[in-house]
């Protein structure tokens, strides 16, 4: 499961984007793919990564219609125009790797016909942010107790306060 | 079930805020309370309500702790320190009006002992938008078949492109 977020503005989105990519990591996909690319991005997100453990990773794209005209899994659009997710995924056909395409308000038409899927999560103005966690979750599950290899922090449930376990090499 | 929103920064945090609030009227809560105020996210809502229908309000706070102590149902604050929201929802009692509490990494420690459960949506870093988005859809489902009272516009579902209906006082 992978994403391709469109119409990215670095100098306005670092905020909701970082949103978007940690999102997109807790809940168990493996990449964003960033268009225009924002390196200042990648690096925040890798720096996630040394900390919490995982193989998650952003990479920027200069040019985003030839990687989704060639991209060689389902390609699904997020949109609150499309079909609504719980009657569609009844009956979809999935071939991995799935790709989940977001754009916001301004995406070019021509998205809709370059993907497999077109699917509302309601059909309510929201967030990409939560369209792609929604979905994630039902393709995936809430990951809560995926492993994730190479982290230095590990966070463990708590009633009150935090609980935080240092582990790999520095750790017991 | 409305969500409290703490530690708002009306100028650097517009987007953000916006993308919660549309979030949490999109799956079905009935107010977001935002502290500190921000009457141009008040509006912008507002005007989404009078397009999309609805009555989803947010509401300025001033002062939060008063606000959540006196609180008549169950408080759920969205931590990723918290006990799982898989296995914690399975035994918890709430009480109706249920309120979801975000805040962001600097949360004072006292909102850990100010509500009835903490609850971790994935022990990740993300975004209170996902994990709003999660807890809503857990608590009420996607609520794509709700009628949105006094909506001008509806969006219907379509496999391409957009169909959208005028509805109300002005439509057919």
């Amino acid at each position: 499961m992978e994403i391709l977020r469109l119409g990215h503005r670095p100098g306005r989105d670092p905020r909701l984007s970082t949103h978007l990519a940690l999102t997109a990591r807790a809940l168990g996909a493996r990449a964003l793919h960033l268009n225009p690319p924002d390196p200042a991005l990648e690096e925040r997100l890798a720096a996630v990564g040394r900390q919490f453990g995982g193989t998650f990773r952003v990479y920027g794209l200069r040019s985003w219609s030839k990687f989704l005209d060639d991209w060689p899994g389902t390609r699904i659009h997020l949109t609150m125009y499309g079909q609504d997710l719980e009657d569609i995924r009844a009956t979809w056909v999935l071939r991995e790797p799935v790709l989940l395409v977001v754009g916001g308000p301004k995406v070019p038409a021509r998205v809709y016909h370059q993907v497999d899927y077109n699917v509302a999560v309601t059909h309510q103005p929201h967030s990409e942010v939560a369209a792609v966690a929604l979905t994630l979750d039902r393709l995936l599950g809430l990951s809560g107790n995926t492993i994730w290899t190479g982290a230095r922090l590990r966070v463990l449930p708590c009633e009150r306060g935090k609980r935080v376990e240092r582990v790999g090499p520095g750790g017991p």
